[in-house]
């Protein structure tokens, strides 16, 4: 880590500062400059970084601490050059095929359920995505069928040859969401949540991270890291859109994490263009980029009746329109030397 | 709630709409404007609201759908025109007396937090701050000493006549947190972990809600709207800092919103200067602002030797900063009548 | 317009607000809720509403006005279903084609402006971009050659049939940039200064709007109203990336403005992956997602030595990656049934 | 400044960048960590450090280049440990009286004008605000009365004894505002506006520099840099509120700003809570706050009829609500050692 000593620092502060270093056993190289002494500390372990960097920001002579090494290992595609595969019950997330992962928000009824899986499947996707416990912003809306919700996205799955995600809100129902799910969904308000964070970590199902909206890539992959450094190595990401100014869409979709985060990390990226723009006819327009940007997966609302459903029916595709905007799709990823 | 129609509406859309909406049981009461049909819907209760509006906003021919009643009832100041005050075992919070609460970020040791406690104790604080289960970005950061934190800070305390705050993170540690604290603390990242917010909703400790770093004031509000709704109507809000393009402060401190809750709800707000500015330099400012301002209390992280903390040292104040600056704040918080 | 009354609004207050609705000469329609009144004032005229709007919520019995048509009407697509097709000189930009903008961030010299250009040409760039007078953050960086610049750029672009797009910054430069400018760039720091929009309204050459990094997309739509409605009809868009809390891209581009401004308004929209991300490793990803979700053309910088650049070679490709980049790019183009 | 070498950067690599950095003429300070190499390089002066960073930062073995000098010189407190007092013909802004700047948002009429200064002046304010050259969002709004503004405001503070603060938005009017205006304003939508900032740093009329709503602090010094560059030492800062995803509020007024400006620079800042808020009823808390922050100022809209403004109604105060609130406010600044 490199330390710029206040421009007001005296030679004793100085001194003071490199003491420190040296006593908690690390290298000290200070560079005098003409307006600011900077003084690198090297051989600081990550486990001691950030309570080393706090002390000494702590100090009035010290201007600021600067960390060089990046704050995830696990997740860092510098220990791991090649992307990342997941292997979901043999769907792939991460290789040369686009994951289609598509369904209704939340599931509502098996008919319902059955439905959109049935025409989601016939549009190619693979994975049927249905919300058995729902974060609503009101305590008044929909909350989800719970564990009903859970049994019929797994009936109505494996009728289809499909797999299941399904968000996972609580700690103490990580095990039974497993009993009927394949991936795990984090959600945006939980990316944070390090207890959830550390249960899905001990588990080996897959996990799907979706950035919080507030949350840099930086702290996107340290949420990862809580997962990976627990044990469980199956971890994807989603962007779903992060919170901006913008109010025309609900959310603005942030597709340059793809490459930014491909170029930190070998985890496979979703793109969420449902929630990441909140309005339907916005959607197709987002999958096409999503595809050409390289997303290795995409997470989509798939809804009979759009009119009639319970949650987020206004950014749902019908289950009409799905299959004709998947064939526009193809020869996009195509033309990418990808498949979808 | 409001409808706009489309501009390319037909007459038969703009009947299919009314129709809807008077099946649903509500008043119909159409608008023909020079360029927009726009449609009132009177009389639908919150928890259908929703739900009818996303139906309505997935309808192609509808342009936006308005709300025009607030979606939070409990935490809303219409039926609750006075000023809650929430009484933590004989400590106002809402009254004319502005609350202290004072400590380190996180309990370290015995010896640590007594040192703190007793220069904050002297100072005027009469709640103990300090994290025992600790947020951490970094898998690799220090996570807290759980359970014999939470023992310290309640000896601590008890020793000192003071009131105990502090996070919880996990629904299941809420009765193991509520055997030590007197105010439960929800941090700014699990703001909408609902399961959490149910939990809390269940006991009758009081509950501060500590604003999430994305939450548009009405969010808050609502988040608070889980925890009445649930049967705790010991709910305090905290202003902590919204997230910005910013980068010179950790966080961006929204005083507006100590009047702008103030005008929509009857609950208290208390203001964290320590998280909210990321800066010891500038937490004393900010202290005197959030007094004027209106704030029903203050949470200030302070340590014996913020150079020795082991998080969070960069914006916590020394000890023996700490009660001349409470000594400048009085009387200012006098000059508005109040006391402190 | 529609207003929301108090919850407290008295019969009296309400009449007050439906008399002065009256006194202007619009049609009052009011729709009496269980909790609040709503009234409708139907035909006020885009000249009036922003003053009418604000007259009534300055009354303390006004809860929220809300404006019903969108404040644009020569950018909106209402009244211009087609897409607008701006003719530069013979280059289209808003038909099938896709149009290539290149060139250096800055001016720097003939021999680097030329070296630039024969490579974006031998490319299928077809308008040469580069900044003669550059806005600059730090008064102490290079701030363009201004006038010889704008004669390099004049000259190179006419050995290569190239046309030419270039930043003005200062009204009283408009007559001057337009004498070698083919399309007049408005940056993105002056999307809101009306005098220069004014100024290149009353001129007939081609003008293109970079969005403001803060701006929303109907307040870009309504800048572009102040060069159509003074009379140059020869307008498009360019979304660079707006600001937010991210700091690995130096701005987040926001590639869903491109269908959402297609939806609102007939104008054509330019991406900018350089500034929007500020990072050249992730603009070819953005330029693939760019062609994909639709966009009218693409402005990229090229230099033949980034790490000679007086500006921005951080997110400049080489002239040497630059034609393998397109390579890549067209069968994107053509997946999509467009050519670039 | 410091290079932070790629992890995957060979030792030729390494032995390139030193060689720039010693070429450019600066000394070469390199540290070799256990997973990068950091490089210092000494003595890089103001006006060739962007131009080197980018350079550097364009090859791909260069991870980051951290600047370790702030970006501007004049403005910063570094130099002028001092807090400047800009005398404004007697009026001083930055002292320890709080200066008071009242008036309407725009000049409508002689008559509004004068008795809304009439209020002011009785109130203690001692500069008169009041537009003239309006920035609107629409064309279609009112956009001032110009020449005649400035009359009618020159001539009713001069009745007053009064000074004037009044917004140039277009550098060809620099010269015809200072004959009428104490104070220039440049507005948040101009902050970047260079060519305004040149025009105004040549004459010697104090200028207020608005934070542009995207700005950050850093930004907004070297916005104030570039007029003291150009020679005029009369510049005060004005914060009114930044730009974020709360839409209770217009903005978010940042009042950290005042101490984090006052610890980087010497300049004096003003608070504007009528744009920082949006909404008259957040104006007089937001005012005690800016006070007890350390405001120098403070810039506020009153309106004689604020239902019949003709712009910014809604947060403007009434003439007869204005003098009781400053009497209100002037404990607070006492409590603080200063008055109002």
């Amino acid at each position: 880590m490199i330390i710029v000593m206040a421009g007001h620092a005296t030679p004793e502060q100085i001194a003071d500062v490199e003491k420190r270093i040296a006593e908690w056993g690390y290298g000290v190289h200070p560079i005098h400059g003409t307006e600011r002494t900077v003084i690198g500390a090297v051989g600081v372990p990550e486990a001691d970084k950030a309570r080393y960097m706090e002390s000494l920001e702590s100090l009035s002579y010290v201007e600021q601490v600067i960390a060089i090494i990046k704050p995830y290992k696990f997740a860092s595609r510098e220990l791991h050059p090649d992307g990342s595969v997941v292997d979901v019950k043999g769907v792939k997330v991460g290789g040369n095929q686009i994951a289609l992962m598509a369904g209704p928000c939340t599931v509502e009824s098996y008919d319902q359920t059955m439905e959109s899986a049935v025409a989601c499947k016939a549009a190619g996707a693979t994975i049927l995505r249905g919300g058995a416990f729902k974060p609503s912003t009101s305590v008044y809306s929909f909350q989800g069928l719970g564990l009903e919700g859970l049994k019929i996205l797994k009936a109505v799955a494996d009728s289809q040859d499909m797999r299941v995600i399904t968000e996972v809100m609580d700690p103490r129902n990580v095990d039974m969401v497993c009993e009927y799910a394949d991936i795990l969904q984090i959600g945006t308000r939980n990316m944070q949540n390090y207890d959830l964070l550390r249960e899905v970590g001990r588990v080996k199902t897959p996990v799907m991270i979706k950035r919080g909206m507030w949350a840099k890539i930086e702290e996107w992959l340290q949420a990862a890291e809580y997962v990976l450094a627990g044990g469980n190595p199956n971890v994807m990401l989603c962007e779903r859109g992060i919170r901006t100014f913008e109010t025309y869409t609900r959310n603005t979709l942030d597709l340059s994490a793809v490459p930014a985060v491909k170029e930190l990390s070998h985890l496979p990226v979703v793109i969420d263009p449902s929630q990441g723009t909140g309005r339907r006819s916005l959607v197709e327009a987002m999958c096409r980029a999503a595809v050409a940007v390289g997303a290795d997966g995409l997470l989509i609302e798939v809804h009979p009746h759009p009119d009639r459903a319970l949650k987020d029916g206004a950014q749902s595709l019908t289950t009409g329109d799905f299959g004709p905007m998947m064939d526009r799709l193809r020869p996009i990823a195509q033309s990418i030397g990808r498949s979808i």
